[in-house]
């Protein structure tokens, strides 16, 4: 009988050679590709690349959405690069909202784990997906749909979001239409809004122009 | 020497069985898939599948926005459908506009063919990219993010937009405000505009709730 | 100035012919596609498909392996279909156990939000990739490599696992070699099993050959 | 200590529902989507669909072209549709020449199992790869690219090519240009070749115009 | 109740983090990979990396073909990368001609600008799918398949071709078969033309062997 | 008449420029990203990266297994790096055996070129898809499932694996459970498998704890 040692060592030595696609931790340091981040040496790569506790611990709801977002997408969670999939960890105070926004680059289920949630999305063709989701309930919003979240209770509510993609972007309305540099003219042109609701939203999120 | 005939004979049965995946002609009567409309059985196809003259016609400007975006998605140009790319044709008057949108699935390359565009995207990082084009130039706008056209002489305009999808999707940022059902209070919530304005614009663009 | 009612039917006749692509629920009755299941028809979506209940409720765990697992893939909640995304609910009593297995259609991130696991995966360069999860943890696994989840404290254990995937599938180990009628000797012969082993768990399992 | 019978039930129910999406065997009947044939219901599927033995016979080369080219594409063995990947079993007689073609839809590997083939492609930079393979060597063809084979000995030579797609597609050059109906003035124009020659090959070939 | 400040502060901060895969600006001094160009720094980008003039000069056509063809790819236009879309300008000045040619990368379709072009492509099956496009038409090419434009009226033609990859390659059919060191014997085998023919078209397009 | 050199010097100027995409040959020695290894620079590819003769040469079975997987994937055979494909030899000694495995990343074809195979995969439904094959017989295996092949003859037998990735990686589940630092109970609780026979199996393999 053949040497159980020769036949380690072949397969050992062929699985080392074909190891280095099964995953991609991203090496945030080096250049990005349009498939994400460039990947750590395999070598390099421990267990804890594959595990992240960020989002166990409550965001801080002491601002003027009473909300908080805290990511786990491939930049604070590299394990994920590459693999089309990442979390985001939802706080929601009462009164506490996500305002209307998009994620350019994938579809989310929302997942609720605390207290209760009125969440829409709406369509191309301008229908209105809307339903208040109690704890366990999950929701999908499809990709690069504007939707939001609120509190629908008098509690604390808490819920993690799963996204299709390891890098799926975020973009806030408001900060679109109202926190950076856009001229207020254009602005009320392309929205239709009346110049003195703009100055005034400008004023708060910091927009100039 | 060998008969021509059997060489022809053998080869064209062979391209036959296998040309049916040069193209998908969409079907629409038939259901959809994730990947796009079903394909029209290939006998069928002529050239006229994949030839359209519906944007060599100027759109009718005489509305709110005096704009008019007259599209070549599959829906309208089946011959386009599972190839990943499409057209769009737009016509500005004076003063025209396309108001702020997203176009879910796909991203957009516009070409400017006459008079002078201003066009911008906003980024997730809330960077505003604005440029005003004139005849020839194109501008890429990434899948997924908010951006607008105007108008940006006193003479008609006319572009084409290009996109990486057959079926990109047009979400129109006052629709999905005020054109729909979505309770007053629940815009107001999620975008802290004032209520008398979402009242406003739900009157003009018919929205109710 | 023109009339509202003009610039609302038009554009909403165009967002009506592009919004067929936003979303793709699952029609479960028609033929299927390697893109996944056909779409049921836009006019019969309602935000029921997009919201699935399923996921709250506990499962049972009184069985062998005291582990539940509840999937949300495209079968039992359509609204994922063609979205690259589906979860899955996990219970684990005391002592419970998610034998070896894998998805060999996605990625999966697992979130624990009560008790503690231990989970592990091994790589292509049969790297063990082990680490016992509380409370709030995330863990990646990358698509296709063999894994395991088992209870790590007393009391019961929940998570929810998301996917990179509508329809990742599940393949378990010990359903793979002593679940079917996959004669013993090449299980043998395949595996290194003793054919006692093997005969052994086949009873309990019910397989045969 | 709990039954077997009820874990066996329970998971067993649960992987028969995630199945279906493990392969999708094609059915010619049904229309086709973007990504490929409809999938055969997975009950009726047996491993026969996973199989085929078209490729051991040896194709008959007495032609003009003294080679034959017997495709194991998605058409012929349904159980490739939607896996990326198909066949072709090559034989080419002394003096034998598969002549300048592409595969529209996917790359190529060829491997030498008898005799030596001398075989080229060429970039879009017009950069000639040109390599004589023996029997064991393989060489890759990018997508789309057009290349050619030719029987490098004075025995019959046997290959085998594998793709990156269910459904490559097999476009052959002289067929483009001299076995339709494309009018001579218009091949002469888009080719530069002499009238005189185009209508030699078009006699050849059974090509009209 | 709370600051604008917090809030604009710690949302600013995550979508800042989100940001980098909104897109991806080609870095064309960086290694590529199969996905495309590395990404320049987001810090760097600019909107003129969106924005692009050259397709608004008229090409040079004073040539053997009497046709110009002017790229926006991904490395002249560097904001196209990774998004999936680029364009090209083609001028034909009368009886210029775009000589038969694949992209193998990606599919056109073509927008005739000013004049008339014929146009057409050729499937696997062999058929010729063949129109004279007017002013306003739009042509699909689908992916790989070989197709021609000519100019088919007495005045200057203009085009833009549209395509779905940011780097679809071109292959002239003329230029692979005579303008390059592919040897005369092996183009005579693989195409069935005549030596002199060859000969005759290597002379003129440079080609050596 | 135009001069023939104006003609080519454009021409294959603009080519030159498009050609980088046509392949992304493999440079091991710079970062990979998700879609695979960087590309070598154009200028430097020769023939030579698409031309592997390694698969040419019997693999060693003097081993436990009597067998010998010689794999072309893009660490081997750089060529097909980025293209979804790349090929393995299996070499089978009579009682040759390739155990139980995996590949996370591509679906599988399996030729046999010599000698008769008996081979199986398990789907997700834990359905049992087995056959012998003779000389010439194809067999696929779905991405990601579980699955093996045994030398069916009293003679050698030698097959090619053509692979859907250029990196499909290979999971072989008697080094998951037995070669590696996996503790033992944790094997016994994930598994069933008696803790002797777990301790047994390490032994052999090489496994610890």
């Amino acid at each position: 009988m053949m040497s159980p040692v020769i036949f380690i060592f072949s397969l050992l030595l062929f699985s080392c050679h074909a190891a280095v696609q099964d995953f991609c931790v991203a090496d945030l340091t080096a250049p990005e590709s349009p498939a994400g981040y460039a990947c750590k040496k395999p070598a390099k790569v421990t267990v804890a690349d594959f595990v992240y506790s960020g989002l166990g611990v409550a965001g801080n709801t002491s601002n003027i959405i009473k909300a908080a977002v805290t990511p786990a997408f491939a930049m604070q969670f590299p394990g994920v690069n590459g693999l089309g999939i990442s979390l985001v960890r939802l706080d929601l105070a009462p009164g506490g909202v996500v305002p209307f926004h998009t994620h350019p680059g994938g579809s989310e289920v929302l997942l609720v784990i605390q207290g209760a949630i009125t969440a829409a999305f709406v369509s191309s063709a301008n229908n209105v997906y809307l339903k208040t989701l109690k704890k366990g309930d999950i929701m999908v919003f499809p990709q690069g749909l504007l939707h939001f979240q609120v509190n629908a209770g008098g509690t604390p509510a808490i819920a993690y979001a799963s996204f299709s993609s390891a890098s799926p972007g975020l973009q806030i309305l408001d900060y679109v239409l109202f926190a950076n540099n856009l001229p207020t003219p254009l602005v009320a042109a392309t929205t239709f809004l009346d110049i003195a609701q703009i100055k005034k939203l400008k004023g708060v999120l910091g927009g100039t122009g």
